[in-house]
């Protein structure tokens, strides 16, 4: 392994997995693993095939996707006291998940050993010892996770250090020291991975964890002080306050201290594979994450925009297109008009900062900000506002009303909910109805049916993606709820957003930018096909 | 002061206001300066009088205002270039202001002094020099925050000593370091503070943003270096990533360090007031910050539950209780059957592990979690399933039949749906209707209002939060919704979950059981009355 190259471990599906409110079906789980292997991540750490039929069930399936980088890695305990490891459930497991490699995690703290797991210090080495060597023979990588390290160091120096020698003598690849409760400080963890990379020949790597916000930092320090393995989980999510933050670290390693990791034009999509996983792990990402959150390069102090402005390293540590992301200028009361200005830009060339419109604009997007609506990642409610402006608009249909039914119990199976609609287009009405399944997907289907009639193009799009977020949760269900839909018709894809304490009513703003977005890109391309 | 005494600087007001999201009115400021002084903060930075009206205001008010311990700082920055001190009108501000204490911010960075604020370097420390001497005269104790301090350290040692030197020479009692774009590492950080303690006599601070995730970190390493100021945010917001932490920073100083920092009884209060803190902020804590987060002592791993239960600090870096914070077991598909015991016999103490219901009741939840369920921090329908399925349940109401009508337009301006019930109660049938904004309002007030004529004890219970999450937001408006709701009665607090592909279905559930819920605690605190 080249001198400075640090490998990336991701343990999303396995420690990521005992987060609060993380659950993964197994086409997330695949999803997951093949992002991490496009980011071109080390090892994969995809979960604990002994202690869970689900587990198992993953890395059966795992063995149909084809990995063009990363390696999977199955994860599981040393063998039981006094049993052989013949005898061992959980090793047998490990070996029928068909991982090339396999973590083994065990005991390094004499607490653990002679209080948790109740059996003597002598047998929790042998149960190493006799765990790696097996592993090995049957011909597997083995890294050994040497858990409660550091704490177990701080007790007991001597046993703690006869942990790691017996799983170096049994053919470890690696030793992972890990901070599992996530108590260490940085100089400790600097200090005691130093003297242990002077005494052990093979692979340090470091595990830690964020209860003491400092997993990150340590992870840092122990690649400094001699390891070449970071765990973490891409997102940070983990038991407690969650793992160390690899989408972090990697930047971090790479950017401001110059180690090989990854591969080197991975760093771009780090903005983006985070937000997706994100998605995945159906979280929201923190706008305060470091590097990829939404305001990890979004400025708000006045002083601080001017600054930027001049210089972007005023008040920017690095340059946010070096890890995908950018900056940003909060609307707020000092700032706003000049993004707003490249936004009318976009679609209008020829305004210039002057022109009055810019004004209007800037004061009808603040004054939605303000009524709840966000329009990072809204391009196309945000078009639709500039075009209503400036005057390049004009309405596609007439909704002249419609009626929602939703009943318990209902009818047919499949449905609970029917929308009736009647529109005008060109002085033509016309009326219909649709079931769906609740009142915003009835809803959806009765508004298109109805204007497919006038619009077929309209066949071409459909929603991809619908979210909803209460806003100011504390009314509860009288609470303004902001709806964002994605849609897409194969050509481009294009989101759209509505506030309202209805539910509906936001459906309907963000469904109706939605149809019409998709009306006036047809009527764009028709006329640059023309001319 | 004594010598391992570490002051603690909150900017929550000042850098806080900066972050994504916030604004506060005058009532909440005042509400968090009440809060830091209970908590025994040194010093509670309240605003720039100098840059805004509003902060001035503030100023004047807190004036009426008596604390108990921490001082009043305002902040504002060096007189501006080729001016005299008298003249500059941020300095006349900050003397109004009334505060005793001043933090006079100025440039250590060559760059930003000839590209920023584009004036000479000898000039800019003859403005540090000025504005602090003259600030002295007045009376006042002055703190200098040398912005960018490292960063321009590394650019030119040289320089940034100097304005560092003419801040000391011109009386400041404190310097703080600044690591003002959150671009420096730890151990920079412990070796350039280490290196100026050696050289400076007057206190020294340190002021750090979390772009690489180690504000907190880097604070701690600052101490150690010989700082003996902290500034940073009490829950971390700021500017772009945010500040440091000082809700995982005071902690951390004292139960691992043992400095000395607040008084000793107020740690208790820790996990409180930062939740206060973030009432006011109007955002919701992550649940995994460290020490204070609703996940910080949570298990969810059916190993780590195993192990706590048989010694807490098996998973646990300190106890809990020291931060006023609790040990939660989440209920998951990886926590086991021995959590899924304990929540059963929370309820029902005497049901021992073998009872054939301790695996009914597990296997339901399974399968409810499969479907999109989600029971961490829904303990109201976990009772109610085990309720359910050890017999101690009967439904409070029957549901013949329920219609909502949504309409555009609608008859009123305040409402938008139309709820119709009908429900029967020992053999007794109640028909009735309510008017509400959006579906699930409708829904909501139409339950409450027909079961309110039999239980009338429900009219003091009332929905706290609302919350809706798409779950396989792909299938668009079809997708699988998850609500998750919230109730209090003023006694306790209970939250309940439906799922469904229906939003009103989904909300129609966990509505149905906040409600037994309530009812069920209702008839048991009657028998514990009366027995």
């Amino acid at each position: 392994m080249a001198q400075n190259q640090v490998k990336i471990f991701d343990s999303t599906l396995r420690d990521g997995a005992q987060g609060q409110g993380i659950s993964f079906s197994l086409e997330d789980k695949i999803k997951i693993v093949k992002v991490l292997d496009e980011m071109k991540v080390d090892y994969i750490e995809a979960g604990n095939p002994g202690s869970n039929p689900k587990d198992m069930e993953f890395f059966k399936r795992l063995k149909d996707v084809e990995l063009k980088n990363a390696k999977v890695v199955a994860f599981g305990s040393t063998r039981r006291p006094k049993i052989n490891v013949e005898d061992d459930k959980n090793l047998k497991d490990l070996l029928s998940s068909g991982a090339d490699t396999i973590v083994v995690f065990g005991k390094s703290w004499d607490f653990q050993v002679t209080d948790i797991i109740k059996t003597s210090l002598s047998e929790n080495v042998n149960m190493i010892k006799d765990t790696i060597e097996y592993l090995c023979v049957k011909g597997k990588e083995v890294i050994f996770d040497a858990e409660h390290f550091y704490d177990g160091y701080k007790a007991n120096k001597e046993y703690a250090m006869a942990t790691l020698k017996a799983a170096e003598e049994a053919g470890a690849k690696v030793v992972v020291l890990c901070d599992t409760n996530g108590g260490a400080l940085p100089q400790e963890i600097y200090s005691i991975t130093k003297t242990i990379k002077e005494t052990v020949k093979v692979e340090l790597g470091i595990h830690s964890h964020d209860d003491m916000g400092m997993a990150v930092a340590n992870s840092i320090m122990a690649v400094e002080a001699g390891a070449s393995q970071i765990q973490g989980t891409f997102i940070g999510i983990g038991e407690r306050c969650g793992n160390a933050n690899l989408s972090t670290i990697i930047p971090t390693l790479k950017l401001k201290l110059g180690y090989k990791v990854l591969n080197d034009n991975e760093l771009v999509n780090l903005t983006k594979t985070s937000r997706y996983i994100a998605e995945i792990c159906n979280i929201t990402l923190s706008d305060e994450d470091p590097f990829v959150g939404n305001s990890a390069f979004a400025h708000k102090g006045g002083m601080h925009i001017d600054a930027v402005t001049k210089s972007p390293k005023s008040y920017e540590h690095i340059e946010p297109e070096l890890v995908g992301n950018k900056r940003r200028f909060l609307v707020s009361e000092v700032s706003g008009k000049s993004t707003i200005l490249q936004e009318i830009q976009k679609i209008f060339p020829n305004i210039s900062k002057d022109d009055k419109s810019v004004q209007k604009i800037t004061d009808r997007l603040k004054e939605l900000e303000y009524d709840g609506y966000q329009f990072e990642g809204a391009e196309g409610t945000v078009e639709l506002v500039i075009r209503k402006i400036i005057g390049k608009y004009k309405p596609f249909f007439k909704l002249n009303h419609f009626k929602i039914i939703g009943e318990q119990p209902y009818g047919s199976e499949e449905f609970s909910s029917t929308a009736v609609i009647n529109i005008t287009v060109d002085g033509q009405n016309e009326m219909t109805a649709a079931e769906g399944e609740g009142p915003v997907n009835a809803l959806d289907k009765a508004i298109r049916k109805a204007l497919e009639v006038f619009y077929p193009e309209l066949k071409q799009a459909r929603l991809v993606d619908y979210k909803v977020r209460v806003l100011d949760s504390e009314s509860a269900t009288e609470a303004k709820v902001r709806v964002l839909i994605e849609s897409t018709d194969g050509i481009e894809s294009w989101s759209t957003v509505g506030v309202s304490r209805d539910v509906i009513q936001a459906s309907w703003i963000a469904l109706v930018d939605s149809i019409e977005y998709k009306l006036i890109k047809d009527i764009e391309r028709k006329v640059k096909a023309y001319f």
